[in-house]
């Protein structure tokens, strides 16, 4: 079988060498060997295989079976894998942006051929595989994953060392595990599309990244850290899909986790993904969510179910529509915390709880901390399950009042 | 797709039950209904489908596209399976026992046909498809499970609670976690036949039960516990398997981990596995490795696979031999822990560091806990790796000390 790979950087050369270095073990699994004969570079570079900077002279090659796309970016390989597939190649990739935005369109395109993802979503874990075809007889609960390895690293880093997030940052670009412009990751961007995607497999769900709930881990503070331990809780960036009568929730935000759940005790840059179905209860998958070998691992899993003839389901696993639909954001129902600084002078705590039950929202936990300055105070507040919107409409009005200092935060919470 | 199963106790019945409330879910994975047709059970009783207590009224019948084997055993089923894979048609089953002893002449009779097997590991953690399919492309160099519930149950109880394992073991029974006679489940056989299946899948492996060293967790004691505290390990029943120049160790016995790594961290009756491979690092599974829908959510992955066609590879995932051997017991190269009751009297202690240096041990830790009584103390000491032979004669040698008090207890740790 014989491969291009269109994009020749970290994960490209990565699955070069691994098809080369693993050859006997690939060869033994699927009964061939798989040759990796041309890549696509931006530049001329040495290279274990044929390197050109000239997409047409690959796409105008016959002999090539499979069409690996490591390119990143979103239009232009949508643009040229689109033409490999209405050439009838299959297709494997790792570019969960495209596939956020076009997996739908990719699906039609694809048909009866092959387009191969399971390195789109957390690195070399098998988790497209566990949720198309591990856990396809379970209707799909809940999905809770840890998508991004760079937030997950600078939170435990706040956690672990008791560090600001800045710091954390930082450290983490030092590290390698952060880019210089981290926004895509620390924003929640990256966790959304993979959040997406697993979606699809698990409901079949046709949103797109601008109609998800996104939040980023940057305005967590060392007092949020504070008051997690306090209260039992690890702060993890989390992708949320929840199904209840036909709709789903999506969102990607920081989220205040009980301490002894399982996915509260991933720490570093891994990943890990917990899904919870009807006949199963939870499963979790743990492992690197990046890397040019982890990578590798998953892009070479798909070639090898090519060589086996193995991929025989539509491409995002469902024959028959489920119809589920996307919940609106105001509806999501679940706990929250919040952080207020306040002016520490008499009558404040009552005028908040006023406004909290005003607003239908009842307080779970309250926790002040010893007075900061002169003259300011936290006060950290749980609810009770209560509506997104009404929460939104408590930070409105909290906002314009003149006790309250600096912004309101508010964290989301799993239990 | 017409099913018949083999078996209607806990895990058949809930197979049939699955199978008809999620219908919808099943038939949008694979574009048509699975219906149980029959059943095969002991005695005449009600249920969701017709129950026959005739096999050759099941396997007589032409219309039959897939059976289920849930009947336990091993010779028996065997027998039966093999009719069946002779009359060409696909078989599931989740019997571990049977796989332990006839894998290698289940795959010989399966040939182009499929055998399914994912229910026999994990319970509805798809673990048998992970390590065939996701990690494919990885040379394993590890695999080390929590394959057994009743046994964490048990380790985890003893952990927390501070409770003997008799207590820890009633428990268990009164909870329905442990059997009547759950000497199956603490001595390690059942984990024994599930690393046997996983040991086939990442090496071609060919070992049976009897081959492997195997030792249970009923010597474990409080103080085993208390050592593991001090020195920050956690005691799991592990099965373990480890891969080195074309030899592989096979074995399961309690093993004390560093309490950070993530299977440290599955308690109560959860299984995990984590599997290293030379491309992603390592990977974990954690799932509900028993239970009747659990299990029927593996069983149902694999008819829908069927129902697919996505079963196109050799029953044990290679189409190559990878030429790995079973190392020698005796060559087992870990760190040991021992734990000695002795005389507390002068030159005890001078007398056993000569004897473990006169074997070629190196002494890592040690440390002595307050007399019990009078005259006892215990001992406790930890080993740089060494070989497991030398461990064995050294514990010979022990035992025949007249300071020693009871058998010594060794413990193999994991790092």
């Amino acid at each position: 079988m014989k491969i291009a790979i269109l994009g020749y950087g970290v994960v490209g050369s990565a699955v070069a060498k691994a098809l080369i270095e693993n050859e006997k073990i690939i060869r033994a699994r699927c009964g061939q060997n798989i040759t990796p004969v041309i890549a696509l570079a931006r530049h001329k570079k040495d290279a274990l295989i044929p390197i050109t900077t000239n997409i047409d002279e690959i796409l105008q090659r016959e002999d090539i079976d499979v069409f690996v796309e490591l390119m990143g970016g979103i239009e232009k390989p949508f643009e040229i894998v689109s033409q490999i597939l209405k050439k009838k190649k299959p297709v494997v990739s790792a570019n969960k942006a495209m596939l956020a935005y076009y997996r739908y369109e990719l699906e039609n395109l694809a048909k009866d051929l092959t387009f191969g993802y399971e390195a789109s979503v957390g690195g070399g874990i098998p988790i497209i595989k566990a949720l198309k075809e591990g856990l396809s007889a379970n209707n799909i609960l809940s999905i809770k994953g840890i998508l991004n390895g760079t937030s997950n690293y600078i939170l435990s880093a706040m956690n672990a060392k008791g560090i600001k997030f800045d710091d954390a940052l930082k450290k983490a670009q030092e590290l390698g595990y952060a880019e210089a412009d981290p926004s895509f990751d620390i924003e929640g961007q990256d966790a959304a599309h993979k959040l997406l995607i697993l979606a699809s497999i698990a409901y079949g769900l046709r949103a797109k990244p601008e109609d998800i709930l996104i939040e980023g881990i940057g305005n967590i503070t060392s007092e949020d850290m504070y008051f997690a331990k306090e209260f039992d809780f690890v702060i993890k960036l989390l992708g949320i899909a929840k199904a209840k009568n036909s709709k789903v929730e999506l969102r990607v935000h920081p989220t205040m986790i009980n301490k002894d759940k399982m996915i509260a005790k991933v720490d570093g840059v891994m990943n890990a993904v917990s899904i919870t179905g009807d006949l199963l209860g939870e499963n979790l998958y743990y492992g690197a969510g990046a890397g040019g070998m982890t990578t590798a691992s998953a892009v070479i899993s798909d070639l090898i179910d090519i060589a086996r003839n193995e991929f025989k389901s539509p491409m995002l696993g469902f024959r028959d529509d489920l119809q589920f639909e996307l919940l609106a954001k105001d509806e999501i129902f679940t706990k929250y915390y919040l952080r207020l600084k306040v002016e520490d002078k008499v009558g404040v705590l009552s005028k908040i709880a006023k406004l909290m039950s005003e607003n239908g929202i009842s307080i779970d936990s309250f926790l002040q901390k010893p007075k900061q300055d002169e003259i300011h105070s936290t006060l950290f507040f749980t609810t009770h399950s209560t509506f997104e919107k009404d929460i939104q409409n408590l930070l409105l009005i909290l906002q314009k009042q003149d006790f309250i200092k600096d912004k309101p935060f508010m964290m989301r919470i799993e239990e």
